[in-house]
């Protein structure tokens, strides 16, 4: 069940020129279910990326920054491939083999350098990669290579999700028309740190690759890097933009209004799809934002904002609806931030004022705090009254069905 | 539902000599329930103690601490007073008030000074402590004061608890025979950072105030700081080590054998009752034992084992008995241990040989993590081999009567 999660229309999905999308159904898991995806790519593309920090990160990741940071001149990247059903992850040295395989099948079949390839997977982990029918999907995926395939592009991706993830946005930047599109997928084993499992962006604009590696990192850590729906940073997190550069509208340096400009909408289409993610969490009912204001800086408001979307008291007690926001104060007591002075602590649940100066507000009732948690999206709001940084943080409640699904997702 | 843990039997429970337990139904939350507890103590008894670091500790969290560190010489510490239902915590200034209001109604009573009473409270955060209640019950609780009162103790003090914890020992030192016996509570927002909410142990040795101020942080680090159910660190842990010197066994100094004897006696006490908490953990179907090894000191190894044990992933397949343990691989990867070198990892469930050199051991199959998953008990082994350290946790897994209990917990 998502929190109010639009289904996307494919029809709302803008085709970016330069990039083409093909799907394919290769029973990496299991039967009749798309479950590759091929994005190829117009050689005036730039390609960046951002990637788990998980120090078990997939085979798949590996060789993706790899081929990043050793592009020859040249040689740009020319295609993505995508699996769902296994991580290839905790698979040793034949889980990089066999992703370097899957490179150099997908390179055979386009007429480019394997290293022109950047390779994905997702489900999972410590099982081997169905090498083999991964590469034997091939074929049927290039034969549906199209630009307006966003939609089934998003539906190959899906693991746990339970709708397919997707947006486009047109911004009009000096007075190019540009288009942005983009994918994402992931319910559970989300808590990005760098990136998350998996997002992926096209632009037409054209990019400088300097540029857009900037922009990447920029734009992670206030839109994927800013989710979590139970803690467990997966081992496969990728969030990637393309640039394809079919538009006339180039970007060479970071310090322009056109960069401002295009950023800013990366931000907002990377926002949505990542918050799209945390809609669809496993067994979410309730969408929650957790803002921390005036902290010190911005590490110790991330802190406590994980605390508080970490805790599973608190998001038990936002599945049930109970204002038990002591469970919130606790939180915050525990996140690691030492000198913190709880009687310069206020809390706000919207906008009802729940703790003043580190206890009860006088003024707090429980009707109130009882009518916001009934509420399908709730803002926490913790003022920490020691400095001007804050950080915002979105994450979901725990149900049943949270339990239910990660109790049987494999079997 | 608790994994076997046995039933505490009133009459293996011995009293300590100088030392009376009394309890009372004050109806702090609910009728009809002991809630209110009062530990008299000998004269000649020594108190110590280890608190939460969770900031927003609880208003008795903050006068014990205050009336520990101010004794003055002859005004021992007489009585400890503890309620159930209220956690008098995120309660502010009046919090405080209420907390040495309970003190001086309790030494009035029994004729001493306010500062030699204290304070424990448990239950829900965020709410006035109904003060006139609990100071209306504490006559009845006193004229309850026995020495073999041990099993109600542990009663009075349960909240979600399914079952009362309690154990004795008795150890010969010296030629003097030794007796323990203690009591803990504890069932959800547990991960002690410190100590556990509660636990309260006694011994009849004589034992000076800095040996036994020694021990208790030497034991809690190796019993009560090393458990976790939720992850959540309350806001009221509380250890306490009470040595009532009415034995002829005197400890006075920290490189003797006999504080040596004692401290492992203590210990053993120690992890008895910290593992009972993770055995009536919420929810709990299964106990598990996470041992870290071969790191390059004993913070990596906590790190990585906690990483393991909070993990949502991680202990929703241990309730469905599901050996998909790749997620355990991923746990250990996102531990923040950021020069782990994962193709050194070993990891073993039981005997079982799961993970060889960061990749699936060849040899494991599926039926075996099977068998070993269905257990009850399992331990989880990670090697890291990078070192000579290791650290050991006990949790429990996540199972849906955990979200039932804390989506009911105050309804």
């Amino acid at each position: 069940m998502a929190v109010n999660l639009p289904l996307p229309i494919p029809e709302n999905l803008i085709a970016v020129a330069g990039i083409e999308l093909g799907h394919a159904e290769a029973g990496i898991r299991k039967a009749n279910r798309k479950d590759v995806l091929v994005m190829k790519l117009a050689p005036t593309a730039t390609v960046t990326g951002v990637f788990t920090k998980n120090r078990f990160c997939a085979a798949p990741v590996q060789v993706c920054k790899e081929h990043l940071s050793n592009r020859k001149a040249g040689a740009p990247i020319q295609a993505l491939v995508i699996n769902t059903g296994n991580a290839n992850a905790g698979t040793g040295e034949s889980g990089l083999a066999d992703a370097n395989a899957t490179c150099a099948a997908l390179a055979k079949l386009l007429g480019c350098e394997a290293s022109q390839i950047l390779p994905f997977s997702t489900g999972v982990i410590l099982e081997p990669l169905p090498v083999d029918r991964l590469v034997a999907g091939l074929p049927q995926a290039l034969s549906n290579l199209k630009a307006d395939n966003w939609y089934n592009a998003a539906l190959s991706i899906m693991t746990t999700d339970t709708q397919p993830k997707a947006a486009s946005r047109q911004v009009k930047i000096n007075g190019h028309s540009i288009t942005l599109t983009g994918v994402s997928k992931g319910a559970g084993m989300i808590k990005p740190n760098m990136a998350t499992m998996l997002g992926f962006m096209a632009t037409d604009a054209k990019v400088a690759q300097p540029v857009l590696d900037h922009m990447v990192k920029q734009v992670a850590d206030r839109s994927f890097n800013c989710i979590t729906i139970d803690g467990d940073t997966s081992t496969n997190d990728s969030f990637i933009v393309i640039a394809t550069g079919t538009s006339a509208l180039e970007i060479n340096a970071i310090d322009t209004s056109e960069y401002t400009a295009l950023a800013d909408a990366v931000l907002g289409l990377s926002q949505e799809l990542a918050q799209m993610i945390v809609r669809d969490g496993e067994g979410a009912t309730k969408f929650i934002t957790v803002t921390v204001e005036d902290g010190m800086d911005v590490e110790e408001c991330r802190k406590i904002a994980y605390s508080i979307a970490h805790s599973p008291l608190v998001k038990t007690a936002f599945f049930a609806s109970d204002p038990n926001l002591g469970r919130i104060l606790a939180a915050i007591g525990y996140a690691g931030v030492d000198d913190l002075d709880v009687s310069k602590l206020n809390l706000y649940l919207d906008d009802v004022w729940v703790a003043k100066n580190g206890g009860r507000n006088p003024d707090y009732n429980e009707e109130d705090g009882q009518r916001v948690m009934k509420q399908s999206e709730i803002t926490v709001r913790v003022k920490l009254g020691r400095g001007k940084a804050e950080a915002t943080i979105w994450t979901c409640d725990l149900s049943h069905e949270y339990v239910t699904i990660n109790a049987d997702y494999r079997s």
